[in-house]
């Protein structure tokens, strides 16, 4: 049976589209002119550019991504004005709307500017002025962006990686205030930071499970990693097909960390890398394992599939292999996300996709993949009482 | 049915450990010098670290891998001495009572030394030597070690990477001389070549399809690819068990360039990288191609995946999930390596582990993945005349 009716679809993964005043709303006077804000760029017959201008660098690309609504025939690279966007984009009421069209009971978005999860905050300079512009983007989540539709816009937080112990401080507060994720870069090693081998992130880790926030690690938050290693000449498409070796080398780190030994309840949500190769990576992680674990420093005795059903969770917009095998990942790893408004998405016909792709799939799979997954790994209320336990 | 007693298996991914002379017995008298040979470095209270030399640096791993017959208590990454290892890893007749033992027919070989697909000579200095280096070796695989035992010992010779016209000539001078298979790098970009996107290339492919000789790609013959994103800190384990993803970028690297459009006949083998990540690889590349071909130059009417299904081969030593999905991935896609003397061998268990893996697979599919595609690949006469219209 397809989709039932009273399937709430939940997204984990969906971008908003900051608005020119998110930071000089809430940034300290002295600080506005130094913090993120809107500039205009004129050119020759064309409409301006707009850019984000930050520390006196400019970053142009202010929608590269924001193609909601656009056939693939009219996808670009060139720079987008918020008037070329829809409003949806940046505009959580008009969000509300686009998801209503969609089919879309709740979701949770990724940041724009500062990137995935806040990247361009640790590459500042004023590193006091970053820790602010952390607490107004996460200010701004809560306060303005979700606060617009309780329960329906779910509160990702980011935090000052460069700074293990504000970013404690930063998990309790917004935790306090309603958030429900972090958003974590995939690979931190590639950003210059400790890679999740070292005791680095341990106070970060503990503060997640301590408020039963799951680290959500979109591909590709960790830098460029995977385009270091692209022929220069390849196609775009090569880069966007192999995206989600960021997820399985992500997901790799983790099974041969320490970390999930030290942290039993740390959850980890994977994004946008589908979950199709998820089989074929625990399969090998595990014959790895077996046949290399006597002389390197990796556990022993708990093999890496195992950590994977009890840790990590990935997310598909269409993925129908991934679907298909769904029992060798574990139907409560997958989750659904809709990615509006990026070229993945398939606004305004989510919920039709996600019924084709969900199509021979028993009501109880389907419906823990939609929303029941979500609900239990973002701590999210049931939507009904009676699907309380299932959720727990 | 398990494997069929006259079902012959065809390993397309074996390693052969070059012996001491194989560069002296064949290089002009000036060059013996200079050209590779082994030297002896004492070691207080240890037997003697044996060296490759060549153009005065040292090699001193000569048997890293070269594990067949060792328990995986025992693996280290310490210097191997050719006493330390069992003779077959570098004496043919030796090999082949090994095969014997481990119920293989043939095996294609790949060379240690110079690296998978002979980078040691593409970074030589003196390239004239370097060439003549390339030539000595493929007289060796053709003249002695696959001369041992005509039929099963499958010649696979390498190219001066850095002369394509010179390339050319080896291909149709090692044809003429009986090789069925070039050594080819996965990443050739990742080395500082031209990346298969680039016409640099494009004679060497046209000698491939008229020798009908397949580019075999070793993962990780591009160089260190996929270490140069990897954490510092991040145990071996999660390098090996990534190194498949070097395959998927090969693989999508052929599938968005122009070159499979240009040369119809060109066959490529992937090796050892398993086949399981395929479907998933394959339909996220066509799902980008669907919607991202408009404003790319790339072939806007045939889908990757056909590309795929016409040109490309994996092949498995233990991949539980790619053989469940071999439909998803085409039966004719599929070949068996053993990886004798590696680490992801069973010798002498090969055929055992084999016959499981293929338990449940009917003895036609079976039979196509252990034996006929491979005759296929690399035009080996069929074993049985009346299998020949199979393998045509």
């Amino acid at each position: 049976m397809p989709l039932q009716p009273w399937m709430k679809l939940i997204s984990v993964d969906d971008h908003l589209i900051e608005h020119p005043k998110v930071w000089q709303d809430r940034l300290p006077a002295k600080y506005r002119e130094a913090g993120p804000r809107i500039v205009e760029t004129p050119r020759d017959g064309l409409p301006a550019i707009q850019s984000w201008l930050y520390e006196g660098r400019a970053y142009p690309y202010i929608g590269l991504n924001a193609v909601a609504g656009k056939k693939p025939e009219e996808y670009g690279i060139e720079p987008v004005r918020y008037d070329e966007m829809i409003a949806g984009c940046y505009d959580p009421k008009a969000r509300i709307v686009d998801m209503d069209i969609d089919g879309i009971e709740a979701a949770m978005c990724f940041p724009s500017f500062p990137r995935f999860c806040g990247t361009v905050f640790l590459e500042a300079e004023d590193k006091e002025l970053a820790l602010l512009c952390v607490r107004a983007y996460n200010d701004f989540v809560l306060d303005e962006w979700c606060a617009a539709a309780p329960g329906r816009l779910i509160p990702l937080v980011m935090l000052p990686l460069w700074d293990p112990q504000r970013a404690v401080e930063e998990i309790h507060r917004t935790a306090a205030k309603g958030a429900k994720a972090i958003t974590f870069p995939d690979l931190p090693h590639a950003l210059g930071l400790p890679s999740v081998h070292d005791d680095y992130w341990d106070p970060v880790l503990s503060a997640a499970e301590e408020t039963g926030m799951p680290l959500c690690q979109h591909f590709g938050s960790g830098g460029e990693n995977s385009l270091k290693t692209l022929a220069p000449d390849a196609p775009f498409a090569v880069m966007i097909t192999l995206m989600g070796t960021n997820s399985m080398q992500a997901t790799t780190d983790w099974l041969f960390s320490s970390v999930l030994h030290r942290h039993p309840k740390l959850k980890i949500g994977l994004s946008e890398g589908g979950v199709g190769w998820i089989p074929y990576i625990l399969e090998r992680a595990d014959n790895t394992w077996r046949k290399h674990r006597h002389y390197q420093n990796i556990n022993r005795t708990v093999p890496p599939s195992e950590l994977f059903k009890k840790h990590i969770h990935g997310c598909f917009i269409e993925d129908d292999f991934g679907v298909e095998n769904r029992h060798v990942i574990g139907v409560d790893r997958i989750t659904w996300e809709c990615d509006y408004p990026h070229s993945d998405s398939f606004w305004p016909g989510s919920r039709k996709r996600a019924e084709e792709a969900l199509a021979n799939v028993p009501d109880e799979e389907a419906h823990k993949i939609v929303e029941l997954n979500a609900r239990r790994l973002y701590n999210l209320p049931a939507d009904k009482p009676e699907l309380a336990a299932t959720t727990g």
